[in-house]
């Protein structure tokens, strides 16, 4: 992931840019491209006031209107705004404003960070933080609470481990979860207990973890505002310049509307409630309007019909190969499941399900068929992840419509895992971008940040390799379902525009589109998958505006007041 | 209350106000008053493009600026928009959407009507109404469920009586409240039971009523934008430009939202969250931005520290007069109290404590005057009602600044009550308006609606004369506590904005402020109270926009989409 140096707070106006006067931005490489793939190249773009696209110039034509302010591309790459069809805004944002033990090498260097950041943060009840590795410390040993005591005993400490199966609890953060030598471990967890005794020694495994986070208090307004900005920042510098948010919570919203109210917000959010009630209190009798400018928007709510595959949550139509027996669990049944979709359905909220497993994708489309036809007109069903899908199912996408809004990088990411958890034969429909579309579905592409870096340019080389940042596996990992660099760049901006009823608005860089767009130091339609890797953002624009620029080494957009 | 035959959902444009340009009002017997009640009289008035106030004109001046429109004010007497400073908005709107049975005059009669609604609302999954009286129908009993079921059986019913002291239930809705023969009557109610038997008979009593009514499902969005958009054509045919809405939920505010973002919300509500925890999840680290062109802010939370005279929870220093040994109930204690003032201070949000027995009053203003210290610069802490104010308490009101957010009207309702809860030496400070002013308090006026009608013209006319609609009692109830039309006046237009820290943005005629104001049939400044109740609302204008005009016999603001 690409990342410049976050300066919580500091407050900057985009000075630089030209803002309510018609623009031209001209000698760029300049790329259109359309859902299906199909390019233009253009050389120079006109923009109005209101930051749309008024057209778009051949090298050598001359503007049809006057012209108040020259941007020169200097030849740059040009393409549209990245999309993310599918992440988590606060949660990325969030995970910024926790200590990092991710890059220490010792206990000692953990501890020193430790008791550096809570000297740092005198007013935070709790000390956060995650990231850390007893094995890359050479520790032989799980860390103790009676470590952490010795840097900080006025307050609880919480810090998960690297893989985020364990925590390392302080005293203060045991007692605060009320974990003690009489507390039994938890179906599926362990609480790991002192030498010949049953007293807790500090860390929690798996489910046990639960017991001290859920005793974390949660962040404050304050909080938020910061994650929000920061989130922000991470996402510009990235070039992406609009996201759908899955699982929108009413705090998260609020922290939307805030900064959409202190012309804070200048990414696009497309906003999924995190549950049919949130999304009656966010949207009332529909989908919100187009707010801000289009920045904001509830469009619907996201449905969690199953949970992951490493954890073997995931919902298999026949056993997991690793653990015979075992088909997951599905966390909704049919019956829910339809009455959910209806109850969104039944007022225009646009539904997403989150489908990992083939069993799980298969109860999504079934239910989409069935429903169809009591929600009939432009319902653009999306099915998040597909992770596996049955080549049997897979026709109904194209039948339905149904967008699958896939994460290329979580292909490379789970792979080996994959492997253990589905064997050979199922792999066949597990990340099937290239199938998917072939049997007429619609792809819509995203990263699931903060699960993983919000980087566009790897997911494009995972797309169309099957290959990760190492270039392994050499050839790609069941290359028959790469696809070409045209289908991937659509799936990541106009594709997943579509997905999210935006296309018109935002997208395209087609005229009467908003002029989100970014400059890039190649041209991904003409590198191999290393070369994708090492394309650098160099400016990315939103509605006209220019909101990141790669020489200057701090956000452009402003941040919460006061910070 | 003036009312116009609401047409729900009719969308209209004011289309016949000008917009977007300069506008001169003329010919119009203008009145400027100030918080202190300093009146200034003028003939004309310009208005800029933005709805602004650029300077008011003697007769015979001429605007310093080029006029767009000019509007003739016919001789018609202007006076600022009214601010009320303490109503229920959803209260006030929800309740024009259910079954009115105030007007009935037999048992029939009301079945009939129930029929009927349920017939015109077969969507409805309850049928709620309220306002029937079983001595006005001459029935000498209380109706039976039986009897309601014979014309609604397909669904709960649940009909209040006229004091909201009783509830009567088809067969239906008592078996969703779980109410049968084996129910014990709970504390402080009663259920009706069949003659001879423990089943219950269909009226439940008081306490009791909860057990059906909190089983009546919650508005649906949809309904909610409806009562919005009624409330607000009430508000404005009543000449009421703006409100503070005291005990905001979060649904409520969802719903101003909506409005405001459609440019549906015209008037302007100055909102008080209903707890520390929705004013944490509208606000954020602090109220929130005056939205929509100044018709919209958070600006702090209502804190409920007791109950009402009537039922006698209100919490008094010495027993009820007339219930030996009781003095209230405080709904929440001195720690309590101070820790949720602090915790909305801390962020500088306003506190509104609802305060109505002198124990009350004076545990808000002691809480007041131990935190003044740790909360300083412009805080305007507000006590709503502020009805009985021991008189050694009341000049805490003068020294903190505190401002007394009172209702003229519920001093009319209540009198013969109060003599009877208080007996008559502690009426010395009861609805005390004159004293709090010598005092050096701040006055904010409203209505508490819908608890009272909206109609400020009889607030006005009851604060200057402490007489009733029908001039009872002669010469006036503790006349000595009346106040002059200017301060009545002030304490419904600038001191209701001050209260707000609207000041400076609407409340008063004058250069910079916002346009908005209203057209009379008199001059309330020239009136006797009983002329004061008779002048007519002709014109209501918000931001130099004609929302209301008596001519038209519609509202001239959109309604929701599609209704």
């Amino acid at each position: 992931m690409k990342r410049l140096g976050l300066v919580c707070g500091v407050a900057l106006l985009a000075l630089s840019s030209p803002a309510l006067a018609d623009t031209l931005v001209d000698n760029v490489d300049g790329i259109s491209i359309d859902r299906e793939g199909r390019i233009d190249r253009f050389a120079g773009m006109v923009i109005d006031e209101e930051g749309r696209i008024v057209e778009l110039l051949d090298r050598g034509d001359r503007p049809t209107r006057d012209i108040d302010y020259r941007v020169d591309g200097e030849g740059r790459v040009m393409v549209p705004g990245f999309i993310d069809a599918h992440l988590h805004v606060m949660g990325l944002g969030l995970g910024t404003l926790v200590l990092d033990l991710s890059e220490t090498n010792t206990l000692e260097d953990a501890l020193v960070r430790v008791a550096t950041y809570a000297a740092a943060n005198p007013d935070r009840p709790w000390i956060v933080g995650r990231g850390w590795n007893q094995e890359r410390w050479g520790l032989g040993r799980f860390p103790t609470a009676a470590e952490l005591d010795a840097v900080v005993s006025d307050r609880p400490v919480w810090l998960e481990r690297v893989d985020g199966h364990a925590g390392w609890a302080n005293s203060m953060a045991l007692a605060a979860g009320n974990v003690a030598a009489a507390t039994p471990d938890p179906a599926g967890g362990r609480i790991e207990r002192r030498n010949g005794g049953r007293a807790p020694a500090g860390v929690l495994v798996d489910a046990a973890m639960s017991l001290v986070a859920d005793a974390v208090p949660p962040p404050l307004p304050e909080d938020r505002d910061v994650a929000l900005y920061n989130a922000q920042a991470i996402l510009l510098e990235n070039g992406v310049t609009a996201v759908a948010d899955m699982g929108t919570t009413i705090d998260d919203w609020m922290a939307f509307r805030r900064a959409g109210d202190a012309g804070r917000l200048r990414m696009r959010i497309m906003s999924y409630a995190d549950s049919v009630e949130s999304m009656l209190t966010i949207g009332g009798p529909g989908p919100t309007l187009w707010l801000y400018d289009d920045r904001l928007r509830l469009n619907g709510v996201k449905l969690y019909l199953d949970g992951a595959l490493g954890s073997r949550g995931a919902l298999l139509k026949a056993d997991y190969a690793d653990d015979a027996g075992n088909r997951g669990l599905p966390l909704l049944n049919g019956t829910q499941l339809r009455n959910l979709i209806s109850r969104a359905a039944l007022d225009d909220f646009q539904v997403a399900i989150h489908a990992i497993g083939d069993a799980a994708n298969a109860e999504a489309l079934y239910a989409i068929e069935e429903l169809s036809s009591d929600y009939g007109g432009d319902r653009r069903w999306r099915i998040e992840h597909a992770q596996v899908v049955d080549p049997a199912d897979l026709p109904r996408f194209g039948q339905h419509g149904v967008i699958a809004s896939m994460q290329p990088v979580h292909q490379t990411s789970d792979r080996t895992m994959a492997e253990a958890r589905l064997g050979g034969a199922r792999l066949q429909g597990a990340y099937a971008w290239r199938s998917i579309i072939e049997q007429g579905g619609l792809l819509a592409f995203g990263t699931d940040a903060p699960v993983e870096p919000v980087d566009p340019l790897a997911g494009l080389a995972a797309a169309i390799s099957r290959t990760d940042a190492a270039g392994e596996p050499f050839g790609g990992w069941h290359p028959e379902q790469t696809i070409n660099r045209e289908q991937a760049l659509a799936a990541y901006t106009a594709g997943a525009a579509y997905a999210g009823f935006a296309d018109g608005r935002f997208g395209r860089l087609a005229p009467g589109e908003r002029a989100d767009f970014v400059l890039l130091s190649g041209d991904p339609l003409l590198s191999n998958p290393e070369q994708i890797r090492q394309i650098r953002v160099l400016e990315t624009w939103i509605a006209g505006q220019r909101v990141y620029d790669a020489e200057i080494a701090r956000p452009l957009v402003e941040g919460p007041a006061g910070r």
